[in-house]
């Protein structure tokens, strides 16, 4: 059922950002604002959800997680880059050696 | 192909944190340090995610994503959570209102 | 000239707390929204200085540490702590070990 | 007593990064990591900041902000700035409005 929202988000961002009526959607809202407000939310929310797990707030904790998702994927549309790379990335690591190149680069 | 990857990753995180062998995974030895050392890589991972955009460096960038992601994934699986949950949050603000949920509470 | 700059602003910050009219001033808005408020300020400034420094602006470098340290003392205000707290633990550190008790502290 | 101690922090940090040695000091060794690892840092260290506040944990809270302004003064020292400069824009906003300036900022 949720496979392939990551991809109807980006699908949603990219028509927004093509749309680009700054005073119609959040999406197109913070496009114009440029790349730097997209970074700003992406620190903020990381604190929010931060927060949220220090509070123990499950509900709040996904529902930051989810915030927090939504604007890399903005800045990643910024890009030209769709959630696809992200989880090619993902499998990639996972398939090569079950998450153990984490290891290896947290000795670094 | 890439469609159930969060949720393989979620299992790894499940099988790794439940085999508890901290000096043989990476997954393992967060979890033996705790939720704070958790939290402090989700706000490194951002931190790395904006230098990436601010460099334009594409390739960083969803590599970092990645790592961003992953670190979410790792605490959300301290509270008993996986990313479906997320996923349907996302799905929920979609569906809802087209992503207009974050314009809404943009202006709190 | 700037010696006691740090003290006077805490000493403001607690009469503005102490006047508590949310509608006049910023301290005292963000006190009426709370310590989550003044967190996320303070994740979303560090955020903001990172980036300044990315783009290799010196003016704005300097104008969001202000910004930074500003929400890192309405944080301490919060908890009744002052500056002369920080100061007095960075001087400690200096006068310990010529800040090597970073070094120290980094291979944890 | 602690009047100086920014100052002298900074003094420090520049004969620590003139003499260059990296084996033998954190600073140094920072410095030869470049910008990036200071602003992972700051990035850091903010986050840490947020956590001793929610743990309401006051001795830990002093503990990080000198850790978080110890780190914005490798990252200015980069840019061959010092804390009289954040220290001057401080008193600047102090003195022209009584710290008003952040409430006009904060309606953008």
């Amino acid at each position: 059922m949720n496979d392939d929202i990551l991809r109807r988000i980006a699908d949603t961002i990219e028509e927004r950002r093509a749309a680009g009526d700054a005073s119609a959607s959040y999406v197109a809202k913070l496009q114009a604002k440029g790349l730097d407000a997209m970074l700003k939310k992406v620190g903020e929310e990381a604190t929010e959800f931060v927060m949220a797990a220090k509070d123990g707030d499950r509900d709040k904790l996904v529902y930051e997680a989810a915030d927090l998702w939504f604007h890399t994927l903005l800045a990643l549309a910024d890009f030209g880059l769709r959630p696809e790379a992200v989880l090619t990335e993902l499998a990639r690591r996972e398939g090569l050696s079950g998450l153990e190149e984490f290891a290896s680069r947290s000795k670094e």
